[in-house]
Formats: structure tokens, C-alpha cells, sequence
């Protein structure tokens, strides 16, 4: 998959309603930008490629690193196209304090394959697990979810991740504005709960099965994880990479599956 | 607005379908919460306040800093319900590193109000712009930002950023997988066509107003920033100490204005 597009094209089955059916899909493209300044590195961002250098111009303008327009001129690509490079007057300010609320560093690399290869560095392994989910029951997550979200109802403006069993029974959820925060939530109650690996349990989120997700997840031991809505480039890479099963668009009584197809059966 | 409850109410204007209400609406919370590892500050994530002994928990877990569920117990809050305090055994492991990639504080302090006084010591101002706009051109802009994104259409996977002009003529678009990462390319674009501050545009995000997206906006000089969904407490309280018009909801032809309603008028 190249960098420097922001569609990938790849292989999936859809489920619809009792049948299933082999396509070709398009995914969106997340790759790791890293952002150079006066050659150190300041900061990565996953994004999708596209506009590079005017994303790193307003990231570096709104974080108060460059101060206008004139500076603006001075970025260019680095070795690759996932590398911008900034020369820039800091006027005697440290980089250290500039960056204080932006990652130093990306641990994934800045490159795709970099970034799941640090994942293995990690020791983050395949999920052992034997679960399987009967379709239908997946189909029952997203309107169990809701019911279940206590603050959405009232606000409209949360993500939830939850946690259900082989039989479709909700184990927990919870809720906040940040769709990784709702992941963690999950994941340290499964630690005090020692439920840590989470072989046995699918996971559900509200927002998009990105990258830091499928990390995540993984992490936890997680053997399938299930979205509202599409997957990433990478995210599908890294599910494949760890054979863990990644569902998206789960709709209805309509799904995705991006990898890993044999957790899902028919009955 | 305390810090421990997950909903705040706050008075809002509606416009529906020509007429104009009132009315005490629920918003999420959304605040700065500092995790801190052996009495130093590792990282600060703003979240929902709930959980977050959970939500420490699981994050220092998925970075690989916890190793497992015994040393979740040693989790507390700190000097305040935003700060988490954690003691665990590294193992020699250097904590810079373990935080490669995340954010090593936040420059918005640790509650709501240190946020927003963060913001203004940056040197930025109220909006500086006497754009207004009529309601039903308002309405006009989630249909013109949907079919000019051009990735989204194939993905279904895209966050976009926009900026509409006081007839309500598009002037940019760009799309990211990171809705934060989509408004720096449009911001950039701005920096590169010399239009900043951006006294002269309303901005539209499809996704919520968070406290970082209106931060941007702000940074840019934007007077107006409308989105399809909902607003967080932070966002609004930010937007109302700098008289940024924020909108929410922007659906068909109703809209929520949560500051400065008087930059949107009926004809």
C-alpha cells in the first residue's frame, strides 16, 4: 500500500441480511506524518495523506511554533512522503516546551510497515481465542450499545466502546468524548476485573476502527472488534497482521468483515 | 461546571425552520485529566470525567507501562478529581520513552478554567470580524461540504473541515481520517493563501466542536464555527470567553447556537 494516496483498494466480505458476498472495497488511507523542525523531530500525527504540507503548516501555526505566513514557505518533504521538514526562527523558544501537548514521537514509525512491525516489538501478540460469533448475534451489538449509553441519550456527543460475551450479553460499556479514552475505560475495568486477556469477549465502538484502536484492542487480547463505521488502511493492515477479526459498517442486520472472517458464522 | 459530573446544562438558542427558541441544554464534559507515574506527570488526555481510575488504568496499560492487573491497585486521584496518581515498578524502563507517543503534558493546564486561561496567554484574542450570517445560508453549508468531499463518497470514513464566506460560497475543503488534523490542512491552506485571520469565514467541521477544534479555530481568527454534532461543556465555554459564535446540530434546517448568536441573523 503506498503512502502517498488516500484510497486503498482491498479485498473484503460483506454480510447482508443472511448472505455473504466477496468485493472490492475502498479504504481510507492513515499513514504517520512526522513533522521535522530545523531538523528534530516535533511531533507525528496519523493522518491521511494529502495536503501534507498545509497540514503541517496550520498544526505548527495553531500550536503557536510558526508565527505567519512568511515562515509558511520554508516547508518541504523530508526523505519520504510521510516526513515535512519546517526550518523555522523559535526566537530562543525550547522545542521541548513548544511540543509539551503534541506526542515527541510516534512509537509506530513513520511508515506503515514500521508501524506495525513496533506493535510486535511490543509484545503484543496474535489473541488466543477460540471465540466465534453466530451473526446475528453481532447484528444485536450496536442497538444494545445504545440502549446502554447513558450520557449520549441526554447529549448526543459521546463515544462508547462495550464489551459483549459468544451470546451477545453486554459485559460493560463505557462512554467519554474521546473514541480512545471510551477503549481504555473498557480495558482498565477489565484489569481490575482480571479479565485481561479478553479472549472470550468481542469489543464494540461507537466511532471509526482506526489504527491506535486496533492496537489497543490488540493489547487486551481482543479476538474481534466490531464499528459502526469504516476501518482505516492501517487499522485493516495491523488486524490482518495479528489475525484478529475487524468488522465495520455493522448496521442492521449488514456488515463488513476486514480480516479474519472465520471468527463469524452463520448459526 | 465541576469537574466530576459528566453532563453541565447551559442555556442554548435553537433555530428551527424560520423561529428561534430558548431552552436549558445538556452538554458532555469535557476536562483535562493528568496521569501521574512514580509522583511525575506522564501524560494528561481530555476526557469525560467517570471511570477514570479505569481510564488511567487501561491507557497505562496499552502503552505497555502497566504490566498487568496487580498493579492497578495502586492507581488513586490526586491533589484533585483531574489528576490520577500511579505507582508502579518500571523496571528500569525510562518514562520519557514510555511516552514517546503521547502528549507529555497539556499546555491547557489541569481543569476547565486553567484550559481556557492557557489559551489566552498564547497571545489569542476575540475574533476580530463583523461576519455575519443569515440562518438559511447556515443550513446551506452541510450539503455543500457533503458533495465536495471527495474521498468520504468512496470511504465512508472521513472527517472534513471547510470554510464558507458570508454568501456561503465554499472556499476550501479537506478531509482526514483525524478530525483535528483536517481543520490544520484547511488552517494551512489559509496560512499559504495569505487569508489569516480568517475575519471574513465561517468554519464547518463534520464532526463535534471539541475544546481543541474551537482552540484552532481561535487560532485562526475564525468568528463562526458551526458542526454537525454536538459541542463539549469545554468547547463552550471557551467559545463564549472569546465571543466565538459556536453552532451545533447543524442538520437540515435546524441549528443550536451555544455563543455569540448574534452573528447569525434571520434575513
Amino acid at each position: 500500500m503506498s503512502a502517498s494516496r488516500p484510497i486503498h483498494l482491498t479485498r473484503v466480505d460483506e454480510w447482508n441480511d443472511g448472505s455473504l458476498r466477496s468485493f472490492q472495497d475502498c479504504l481510507v488511507a492513515e499513514e504517520p506524518l512526522e513533522i521535522r523542525v530545523n531538523d528534530e523531530p516535533f511531533t507525528v500525527t496519523m493522518r491521511t495523506p494529502g495536503h501534507d504540507l498545509e497540514l503541517a503548516t496550520g498544526l505548527l501555526f495553531t500550536e503557536g511554533v510558526m508565527k505567519g505566513a512568511s515562515q509558511a514557505a520554508s516547508l518541504r518533504y523530508g526523505s519520504t512522503r510521510n516526513i515535512v521538514e519546517a526550518g523555522l526562527e523559535l526566537d530562543g523558544k525550547d522545542m521541548n516546551k513548544l511540543r509539551r501537548n503534541l506526542p515527541a514521537t510516534a512509537s509506530c514509525g513513520i511508515c506503515g510497515k514500521a508501524s506495525i512491525d513496533s506493535i510486535r516489538r511490543q509484545g503484543i501478540a496474535r489473541p488466543d481465542s477460540r471465540l466465534s460469533l453466530v451473526a446475528e448475534v453481532l447484528c444485536s451489538f450496536p442497538g444494545k450499545l445504545k440502549s446502554s449509553q447513558a450520557v449520549f441519550g441526554k447529549t448526543g456527543g459521546l463515544h462508547a466502546a462495550a464489551l459483549f460475551n459468544e451470546v451477545g450479553e453486554l459485559a460493560v460499556v463505557r462512554e467519554d468524548i474521546g473514541r480512545h479514552n471510551a477503549v481504555d475505560k473498557v480495558i482498565g475495568w477489565a484489569l481490575h476485573e482480571r479479565r485481561i486477556p479478553l479472549s472470550d469477549y468481542a469489543m464494540m465502538v461507537s466511532g471509526r476502527g482506526g489504527f491506535e484502536i486496533v492496537q489497543k484492542a490488540l493489547a487486551a487480547g481482543v479476538p474481534i472488534l466490531a464499528s459502526v463505521s469504516a476501518p482505516s488502511s492501517l487499522a485493516v493492515q495491523l488486524a490482518r497482521e495479528f489475525s484478529m477479526t475487524l468488522i465495520g459498517f455493522l448496521r442492521g442486520s449488514r456488515f463488513v468483515i476486514y480480516s479474519a472472517p472465520s471468527r463469524v458464522r452463520s448459526n
